[in-house]
Formats: structure tokens, C-alpha cells, sequence
């Protein structure tokens, strides 16, 4: 079937554009004509797989998703509960390019929320589901038993921090270069996990 | 001085409009034309003011500082080093309209910097000043002697932690009420200074 190898590697083609005009130009800057530019190919042929900006913005914020838990999904067995929990929360900051970007993309949808019901409803439901995941994983790394009374709200500061980081970090490369963010997410844990007495 | 009366009038009815504009429709509505519809005057009367977007979006930030700085210094002084760390911290949080309005702004200027080095500098800037005010009000209230060597550290997870409760109240605020930032805000300052040994 040439006709559908050739669909799936435009649409493929045009799926990198979308990331590529994100990251230099900012969610502002995804238009169809900025992606067809990118993508070299004519707008009606973004339109073709794309309908409208909408369907851009929903299309990247899938991928991110997609790509976030393809890592996690890939990533090896560590030895310790604590490990893993740091394993899977890093996979929310942007520690190489390909992170870096999904942060970008990220952060702008974030904002991107306020004026748009729909994307506000997938962020809160997505939102809600990572929140679940540390929970569960916090739980499992903390030393204590029984588990600390306020748990779910040290879990909480776990999500601020990381979401903190990440804007900071999409902001200001430079002041937030990967190892600080790392050692942040590691004095993080330490806070969360080490400490001996539950409120 | 009539003249002069008016003048400060005029351009203090402008620079609510910028706010007004922005908390309804983002940064990326903030154009001059909308500010003048909101203002209810011409397009030109607000370019005397402001020459362009750019102007707009800087006094947006001045404004924004302006009226944390200015809270902060309003503060009444507090029973405990502790007491005072929240107070100061919790102007960062959009815990009511007015600081729901900043924290709007604040957000997209974070994410506009990306693409503007002017906006950058000055975040780069304040950024560093936050970070060092945090640090001095973290000290005095760590209840530790000597102070932990990973202090430099947590006050990096307080500043990250505050930026990513903002960050979500702005995007989802019925998902992040005041009351569950407040909790938040207290379970970080439990982990921070109440842990019992350093690293």
C-alpha cells in the first residue's frame, strides 16, 4: 500500500513541523501556514491531516503525552522505590532537547487553557492522572510506616516543584541548566521521603 | 495644575485597561487597539501613553512588582521567623482577584520571554532577587544550628514550588482553591524547616 506509507509519512512530516514552529516561535506562533513553511509542503496540505489551529494544538499536546509515557513505559527497573519515583518524576523536567521541548509546548498550553473549555478539560483530567501516579509512587518510596498523615499533601508540593522547574527552566535555560533542576528534585525527595516524624 | 491632574488620571484609567485586557484575554491579547476599547478612548491616546506592545507589556511587569513589593512592605510584623517566610511568600500565590490578575500576567511573561532577550534580562533579574530575599527569610526561620548544608537547596524547591502553584492556579483555578495552596504552601515550610537533620 504505497498510497498509506506515503499518508503516514506526511502526516508524520507535518507532526515534526508542528513541534519544530512550537519551539521557535511559541504556541502564538502555530499557524498552518508557519507549519506548511516548516513542513515544506503547501497549507492545503496541512489542512488535509490538520483541520485548524485547534487541531494542531490538540495534536501536539497528544504527542507530548504520547512521548512522556513511551519513556516512562521504557524506562529500566531501578532498585529502590525512591529511584523509581525519580525516574518517572524527571520525565517531567526538561533535562535534554527532546524534554525541553515538550516543556515548551507544555507551558504554553497550559496558559493556552484559560481561553479554551476543551484544552482546560484535557489538561485537569491529564493534571489529575499524573498527580495519582506520584501519589502512588510516593507511597510506595516512603519509609515510613504507617504512611505520614499528610501524604497527599506532600505529594502536592512534589507536583508544584516540578511544574515550577519546568517553567523556570523553559524561561531560563540558562539559570536552570539540568543539573541544578535535578539537585532540586533531589533536595525535593530528601524533604518528602527522609524526614522522621509525621505531622 | 489641571493639565498635569489629567494627565495622571488618564494614564492610570490606561493602565487598568492593560490589566483588565490581559486577565481577559492574555498577553497575547494585549494590543493597543483593545487597550484603547477598554480604556474607552482612541487608539492614539494610548500610544501617548505607551508607544507600542512592547511599552504595554513592560509597564504591565513594572505594575506587577510594583504592587508585590508594595504589599510586602505593608506587611505587619509577625510572632515567629517562620510566620514571616509565609507571609511574604503567599504574595506569589494567586490567593485572591488581585493576585490572580498578577499571577496571569507573571505567567505570560514568563513564557514570553522566550522570544524577547529585553523581557528575559529582567526576569533574569527579579528571578535572582526573589531567590535571594526567599533565602535570607528561610534562614532566619530554620530552626536548625548550624544552618543545613542543602539550604541553599531547599529554598530552590520553595521557589520552585510556589512558581508551579501559581502556575496551575492560573490554569485550572477550581482545581487549585486558595485553602488547598495555603495547605501546600505550609506542608513545603513543614518539610523545610522542620526536618530534624541535615544532609
Amino acid at each position: 500500500m504505497p498510497k498509506q506509507v506515503d499518508h503516514e509519512q506526511r502526516r508524520s512530516e507535518i507532526s515534526r513541523a508542528v513541534w519544530q514552529v512550537v519551539g521557535e516561535s511559541g504556541l502564538e506562533g502555530l499557524t498552518l501556514r508557519a507549519v506548511a513553511t516548516a513542513a515544506d509542503c503547501t497549507t492545503g496540505m496541512v489542512t488535509h491531516y490538520f483541520r485548524d489551529k485547534k487541531a494542531l494544538l490538540a495534536h501536539a499536546r497528544s504527542v507530548m503525552h504520547r512521548r512522556m509515557a513511551t519513556r516512562i513505559d521504557a524506562l529500566p527497573p531501578r532498585d529502590t522505590p525512591r529511584e523509581t519515583l525519580y525516574a518517572v518524576a524527571e520525565q517531567a523536567l526538561p533535562l535534554d532537547d527532546e524534554r525541553y521541548l515538550e516543556a515548551v509546548v507544555w507551558s504554553h498550553f497550559q496558559l493556552a487553557t484559560r481561553t479554551d473549555p476543551e484544552l482546560l478539560h484535557e489538561h485537569t483530567v491529564s493534571h489529575a492522572s499524573w498527580v495519582r501516579r506520584l501519589t502512588g509512587l510516593v507511597r510506595a518510596a516512603c519509609p515510613q510506616q504507617p504512611e505520614p498523615a499528610d501524604l497527599a499533601w506532600r505529594v502536592r508540593t512534589l507536583v508544584a516543584c516540578l511544574d515550577g522547574l519546568a517553567l523556570n527552566a523553559v524561561t531560563d535555560p540558562d539559570a536552570y541548566p539540568p543539573d541544578l533542576q535535578r539537585h532540586v528534585l533531589e533536595t525535593q525527595l530528601d524533604l518528602l521521603l527522609e524526614r522522621n516524624h509525621s505531622l
